[in-house]
């Protein structure tokens, strides 16, 4: 170990300053996959949130989770989805990200983050839950599963996937949709978002070969 | 919507080529954090594993959650936290993307996939989990539950961190890290690295004011 490297016992990270350890954990796992969470109540008031805790949980059948804290604004996108088991995810380019950063401020509930952003909502498919117009990869949602996790009052919501669109200039015949075509955006922490340039794409690995690019 | 959009219905989903529906699935859920779980057996016997899944649970407690799929290489890095208690989560680099690729190969069981890469063993304060030398930015977890996930026999292993290691020129005064000054990647899919170029931080979102960078 060189001697540019810090090193943080856990006694000094639950010791540190509130805000730096939110930064910390926030940031040292790697970049994120954000996207938008689109909502209704039944009521038909719309929501939108912005979601960092993405996470694939099964391709067969095709099933993606989040996680959801237990007492911010994201508790508008729970109740929705638990009370009308739909909702969209919207993957974010380029050409949004600051509208969908926005989403995160504290806005009263009854104040769509639809109408005090420039995002437009789309309805596709009789689908009940709003997409987000500018996203270029939506997915339609069906409400799953809430799975608490005890440990800090979290929740695991996982759905199955209903609908996707994607434009046909991503995609491949393998199904291998090419996200930096459509400038979608990878981001770290709460509050940096990031352009990519694709290193390559490595073959399936078999211990008697090296590492080869497609 | 435009006619470039191709939409695909959860039947049209569920009856593609495992293959095409196994690339899609996982690419649709946009960028991810890719690493290298590395663990050892009580005898031992190490183990080093890519992972895709990794989700930030929380701050207070610092817990990370990823998925471990049921039946796969990745089970040797489940029985070993399980009797063991501990693992070290490491970032990756645009250095080693190729040798952490490798560790996806389906090694013999007496093989370590550190013997088989390029890639060295750390011990790091005493800690019993092999650290990634080459890595950046290292993490020592805890392992705290195991949580089923019924709806396709896989797992949410969640753990603690217990020591972070990082490069000081990555981190500033309010514990952000800057993950591309490490050369740290996304993944996407099953295959595909990709390094970052940052577009903007961005302050806290209010309600009565634009989106600002930092």
């Amino acid at each position: 170990m060189d001697n540019t490297m810090l090193h943080f016992s856990k006694d000094e990270i639950l010791a540190s300053e509130k805000q730096f350890r939110t930064n910390l954990i926030n940031t040292v796992s790697g970049f994120k996959s954000v996207c938008l969470i689109g909502t209704t109540n039944t009521k038909g008031q719309t929501n939108l949130a912005i979601f960092n805790s993405i996470v694939h949980i099964g391709a067969h059948p095709p099933l993606i989770g989040f996680i959801s804290r237990p007492n911010t604004v994201e508790r508008h996108t729970l109740n929705n989805i638990l009370s009308t088991g739909v909702y969209s995810i919207n993957l974010i380019s380029s050409n949004f990200y600051k509208e969908a950063h926005q989403t995160s401020a504290r806005y009263p509930q009854h104040v769509s983050e639809f109408e005090s952003t420039q995002l437009k909502e789309a309805y596709l498919n009789d689908f009940m839950a709003p997409y987000v117009h500018q996203s270029p990869i939506k997915l339609g949602m069906e409400f799953k599963q809430k799975i608490d996790i005890d440990l800090n009052q979290t929740h695991l919501i996982i759905g199955e996937i209903q609908h996707i669109y994607c434009p046909d200039y991503c995609l491949d015949k393998e199904g291998n949709l090419s996200l930096e075509k459509a400038n979608i955006i990878a981001g770290c922490g709460l509050d940096a978002y990031f352009s990519t340039t694709k290193l390559a794409r490595l073959q399936y690995a078999k211990p008697d070969s090296s590492p080869t690019e497609i």
